[in-house]
C-alpha cells in the first residue's frame, strides 16, 4: 500500500504537480511519425501531460508542437492552414513556424509591431524510432535526444504502434514491469503445464538500481535442472524493455510469435491523469533478420491491436471497457485464463478495471511486487530530487544506450550474469 | 416541502451517510436469483448504496457478495474465474470464497503468511422469494432474515423483477406510496368514468402507524352506495405492498390483469444517490391458483417491463428518459393521460422527470400527501434512532410477517376494519 | 485580453449573476412560434439564461412560458396535457394557465384553499416577427416589447431560425460583430482575389457609440478609387444587424445569395453558460421584393443550417464538434480556406474550438479587434449600471426602431454618412 499523499504525487501529471515536472525533464513521445505522413499534411491534435497541443510537419519536414489555441482569439489551431513552412490560424489567418514565430499577421496593418512581439507557446521536437518526440521541461535543462537500441534500429528492424489505455499512466506501468502475473492473466493454454511461464507461477524476483533506473530478474523453475530467467529493464521515468523468449522455447509456445529473436518494449505517456498513450516497440537482435511483415502483423493480432482490433481512425481498441473488452465467459472455462482476446487487452481490462486512479492505500503487496515497490520509491525520489533543485537520474543517454533485455534457460546453479553476458549488450 | 438539510439526510445512502446507516440495517435485495443461474456461473457486477461489490455462486451453490476489487492490487473481480468454490482473480490468482477468505495465492511463495491474514471485504446473503437478499450492517445487529408472505410462497405463485430507475430511491418511493395520482398518471381510458379510480379524483386517505412502518388507507366515493378502500403497507424501510383489484371490478377493467387475486409492491433498492434499483414481486392470495405464463407475461407487459420493453441483456427500459418514454402526444390526446405506455413507466417518467434529486423545499403539499409526509417523519425519526444508538423500527419480523394488502369496495357506512378483515392477513 | 474577473462578470448568465442580471433587462427570444404551431399543441422545453421552462400555446392561442416542474411535487410539466386553456400536470392533475394561476387542483378536496394559493412561476410572453419573446426581469421595469424593422416586416418578406451553438454566447457574438475574419474563415474562393472581402483583408474599423449600443464601420480598400463599406449594428445586449452586399457585387459573388436587397443578423441567447440558442433572422428590404421560397433555401443552405443540414427534429447541425464539422482536408487544400462547409458552421467551428468559455486573460488583441474590445466594455459598463440601480441603455424602442445597417461601395475620399444616409432608414 502507498500512502494518499504518496500517490498523489505520483499520478497527477499537469504542469506544475510532482511527477507532472519529473516527467518533463525527459523526452517524452508526442505522436508516431506516420501520424505527420507527408510535408503540409493536416495538423494532428496531441494531448500530453494534461496540455492541448497541435503538431504539424511543415513544408520542409520540420514538426512543430504548439499550443492548440491561437493566441490571438484562442481559434483551434487544428482546424489551420499547413502551408509554406507554417500552421495558419483559419480565424484571421496568423500563421505560425515550428518555432512559434508569428510569420504571418495578415488581418492587420502591414507595419504592426505586434507580429514580432506575439509568439506562440511550442516544444521542441525529434523523430527517433519512428516517434516524434519533445521535450517540455527547462529549456536549460534540456537532455540529449533519446537514444535507445531500438530508436537506432533501421525500419526494417523495427516496429513501433500506440494504443489509447483509459486509466493513470503508473497503474498502467506497474501492470507491465509486473512479472507474475503472466502466468494467469496471459496463461492462453489453460491446463498446459508445458509453457515455462506457466509452470512456476511464483517466480523469485531480484531487482538491481542502476543509472538509468533498475534492471530486474525474474527467475522460474524450468523443471530438468533448469532455470527460466527473464532479464527486465526499467528506464526513467516511463519505458519498459523486455527480452523473447528464446528459440529454445519455440515449441512450447507454438502459436506465439515470441520465437522472433527480439526485444519489446513500452512506453507508458500520459495523456492526462486519467489516460495514457501506451507506445509499443519491438526490435529484431539480430541485424541479419529483419522483421517480416508477417511478423507485424502476427505480433500485434497478439498483442490485441492488429489491424482488425482498432476502431477505424483511432488509436482506441475495439475490446474495450465499454463492452466489458468482449470477454467471452466459455472461452475463460475452457481455453484462455481471462476469456479475453489479446495478451495486451488482457492488461487493459486488468489496469482499466481498477478505475481511473487506483486507490493503492487499499492494496496488499506481496514478495511477487518487489518491482512495484522500488518503482514507486524511485519515481518519489526522484521527484524529490527535482524538487530539490537536482537532476533526475537516467538523463544522460550513457547510462542507457547500450542495454538490452534478455529471456533465457540456463542450468540451475549457473548464473545467468555470465550465461547471457552477449546478449545483453545491445547490437545496433 | 422539506428543509434541505432534511433532504440531505434523506437522500444520501453511502457508507456512513444518515439514510446510508439506516438502509444497512435492513436486510436488502443485492440481485435476482435468476442472475445466477447456476453454480459457477460469471459473476455479477453490483452496486449497492454506493458499493461496487462482486457477486458470485460458488461450486455448491452458495452466493458469494464481495468487494468489487481483489485486495492484491484492486483489479476487478468482475474479470474473475469463478471455479472450485470459490472466485479467482485472473490478475494473480488469488482465490476468494464466499465468506472472503483467501484460500489460494499461486503468485506467492506457498508458506506465504499474507494468505492467512487477507480477507476481502464481503456481506452475508440468503436467498429468499428468488431474490438474493444482503446485510450490509454492522454484524452484532445483523437482524432474522426477511420473512414476508411473497418469499414464503412458492415459485409457482410468485413473480419477481427488477428494472433500473435514474433518480433516488425516495422520490421513486413516495411516487409508489402515492395513491391519488393513479386517476391521472394511470388513467388509460380516457373520458372514461367507469372505473373506480378515476371515478372520484381525491380520495381520503388515513395512515395508522405500525411496528413495521404504517398502513395506509385510501377511500374513493365508488356510487350507489358505495366505498372503494385501499390498504396499502409501508414496510421498513423502502417497501411497499399492494392489494389487488377485487373481482367485482372484472368487468370495469377487462384489459388490466388486476383480476387476478393476489398482492404486489415493490422494494426501491439504491443502487447510489442517483440511481434506484427497483425490485417488483406479485404474490397469489389464492393457494389454489398458480401465477399461469399468460399472466406473468401480461402483468409484466402491463407494467411496461415485459420481455419487449428492456434493452437486450440489461435491465433497462427501452422507454426510457433519453427518449421522452416515447410518448405519443395523439394518444395523449385521445386515449390515455400521460400518452406513455406502461403503467410503471408513466411512473419513471415523473419521478425521473424530476431530476436526479428532487427539491423538496420548492414544494406545495396537500392533504393528499399525508402518507408521503408521513413517510419522511417515520424515515427521519428512525435515523435520528440509530445515530443515538438505539435499533430502527420493524427489524423482527414479527411485525410483518402476516401482513398483507387488500382492494375491495363496501357498502358506506361500514367498516374495511371488519369487511377486509380475513383478507389482511397472509396465507401463506 | 481581459482580466478573469471582468471574464466571469461577462459570462455567467445565471439568476444573480451579473451578466444574467443585465440579459434579464431586455425582452429575449425563448423559441420561435413555429414550435408551438396550434393552440393546445404540445409543450416545449425551453432552456434559457440556466432556467428550466416550458412553453405552451393555449386553448386561446396565448403563449404561458413557466417553470418546468409543477409546484405539487415537482412532476415535469413537458409530460402535461395542453387542454381548455391551461397546462395539466399528468402526475396529479394540477392546471396551470398561462398567467401561472392554478385553475384546477382535482385531487384536493374542491374547497381546498391551496388552489387559489399556489401559482407556477412564470414570465411574460409575446409574439413577434416570428419569435416568442420573454422578459424575465423585474416586473417594474419591463421595457416596452422588441421593435425591430425585421420584426415589423410580413412573414413573406422576413426570415427566422435558430441553431444551437455549444459554447458561451459572448464568444459566439464576438465571432458575429467580428469583420476581419470575413477574408479568412469565410473566404470559399481561394486564389481569387475578386471578392472585394477578399482583396483587402486588413480593413480599417470605426465603432460609434449610440444609444441603443453601437454602429460600427469597416471599410476596405476595393481597386480602382473605390472602398468597399458596411455599417453594421450592435444592438443592446446580444443581437447584430448586417447589411447585404449590394447588386454592384452580384457577378462577384455568383454563388452567394447575398445579390438580394436586404439586411441579416443574429441574436445570441444564452441557454447556460457553455449553450447559446442562436437565433438567424432575415428581412427584405424592399417591400415590393419578397423572400421567395427559393432564396430562404438557398440562403440557410449557404450558411450551412438548411434543411438537410440540421440532425431531424433537433436544431443541431449534422456538422458539429463531435465530427470536427465533416472538415474536408483536400478541399481547404484546393477550393476552400477551412474546408468546412457552410458559413455559420465555420463560425461554429472556430468559436466552439475554443472550448465553451474560452480564457480571455491570453488573447493578443490588434487593431482589427476594436468592435470586440468595446463590446466588452459596453457590456461592462451597462452591468455596473444595474449594479448601481441604473436603467441600462437600449431599452426604449425609439432608439433603435428605425436603424438598418448597409453594405456598399463609394469613391475613394467620398463619405459614407451621405453616400448611404437613405438606406441606412429602416423603411417598414
Amino acid at each position: 500500500m502507498l500512502k494518499p499523499e504518496d500517490n498523489e504525487r505520483l499520478v497527477r501529471v499537469g504542469p506544475g504537480k510532482p511527477a507532472g515536472k519529473l516527467l518533463r525533464r525527459y523526452w517524452q513521445p508526442a505522436l508516431l511519425s506516420e501520424e505527420l505522413p507527408e510535408n503540409d499534411c493536416p495538423p494532428v491534435r496531441v494531448r500530453l501531460l494534461c496540455e492541448d497541443l497541435v503538431a504539424f510537419r511543415d513544408t520542409e519536414g520540420r514538426i512543430g508542437l504548439v499550443d492548440a489555441y491561437c493566441p490571438h482569439r484562442r481559434a483551434a489551431l487544428f482546424f489551420g492552414r499547413n502551408e509554406e513552412c507554417g500552421l495558419r490560424c483559419v480565424y484571421h489567418g496568423w500563421k505560425f513556424n515550428v518555432d512559434g514565430d508569428c510569420v504571418d499577421m495578415p488581418n492587420e496593418p502591414s507595419d504592426t509591431p505586434m507580429k514580432a512581439r506575439v509568439k506562440i507557446l511550442g516544444y521542441p521536437t525529434i523523430e527517433r524510432g519512428g516517434v516524434v518526440w519533445t521535450y517540455m521541461g527547462p529549456r536549460e535543462h534540456m537532455p540529449e535526444p533519446p537514444d535507445f537500441e531500438w530508436t537506432r534500429a533501421p525500419a526494417t528492424h523495427r516496429l513501433v504502434s500506440k494504443t489509447v489505455e483509459e486509466c493513470n499512466y503508473l497503474q498502467a506501468m506497474e501492470g507491465g514491469l509486473d512479472t507474475s502475473h503472466a502466468s494467469f492473466a496471459h496463461n492462453n493454454h489453460l491446463g498446459s503445464k508445458n509453457t515455462l511461464r506457466n509452470a512456476d507461477t511464483a517466480p523469485r524476483s531480484e531487482v538491481e538500481l542502476t543509472d538509468y533506473g533498475y534492471r530486474y530478474i525474474s527467475t522460474r523453475n524450468a523443471g530438468e535442472g533448469r532455470c527460466y530467467v527473464r532479464v527486465y529493464h526499467y528506464v526513467m521515468p516511463n519505458q519498459q524493455m523486455r527480452g523473447a523468449f528464446t528459440p529454445l522455447l519455440t515449441n512450447l509456445n507454438g502459436d506465439d510469435p515470441y520465437v522472433m529473436p527480439k526485444s519489446d518494449g513500452h512506453l507508458w505517456v500520459p495523456i492526462d491523469d486519467e489516460h495514457t498513450m501506451v507506445y509499443n516497440w519491438a526490435c529484431s537482435s539480430d541485424q541479419s533478420v529483419p522483421l517480416s511483415p508477417e511478423f507485424r502483423d502476427r505480433w500485434e493480432t497478439w498483442a490485441g491491436r492488429g489491424a482488425n482490433d482498432l476502431i477505424p481512425g483511432t488509436y482506441r481498441l475495439k475490446r474495450n471497457r465499454s463492452n466489458d473488452y468482449l470477454i467471452d465467459r466459455k472461452i475463460q472455462k475452457t481455453q484462455t485464463f481471462t476469456g479475453i482476446t489479446g495478451i495486451n487487452t488482457q492488461d487493459y481490462a486488468l489496469q482499466e478495471g481498477m478505475g481511473p486512479i487506483v486507490d493503492r492505500s487499499k492494496e496488499n503487496l506481496g514478495s511477487s511486487d518487489k518491482a512495484i515497490v522500488i518503482l514507486r520509491r524511485v519515481m518519489l525520489e526522484a521527484i524529490r530530487a527535482v524538487e530539490r533543485g537536482e537532476m533526475p537520474p537516467g538523463l544522460a543517454p550513457e547510462s542507457h544506450r547500450y542495454i538490452r533485455p534478455y529471456d533465457g534457460v540456463i542450468a540451475s546453479g549457473t548464473r545467468w550474469q555470465e550465461s547471457f553476458a552477449k546478449e545483453l549488450v545491445a547490437k545496433w
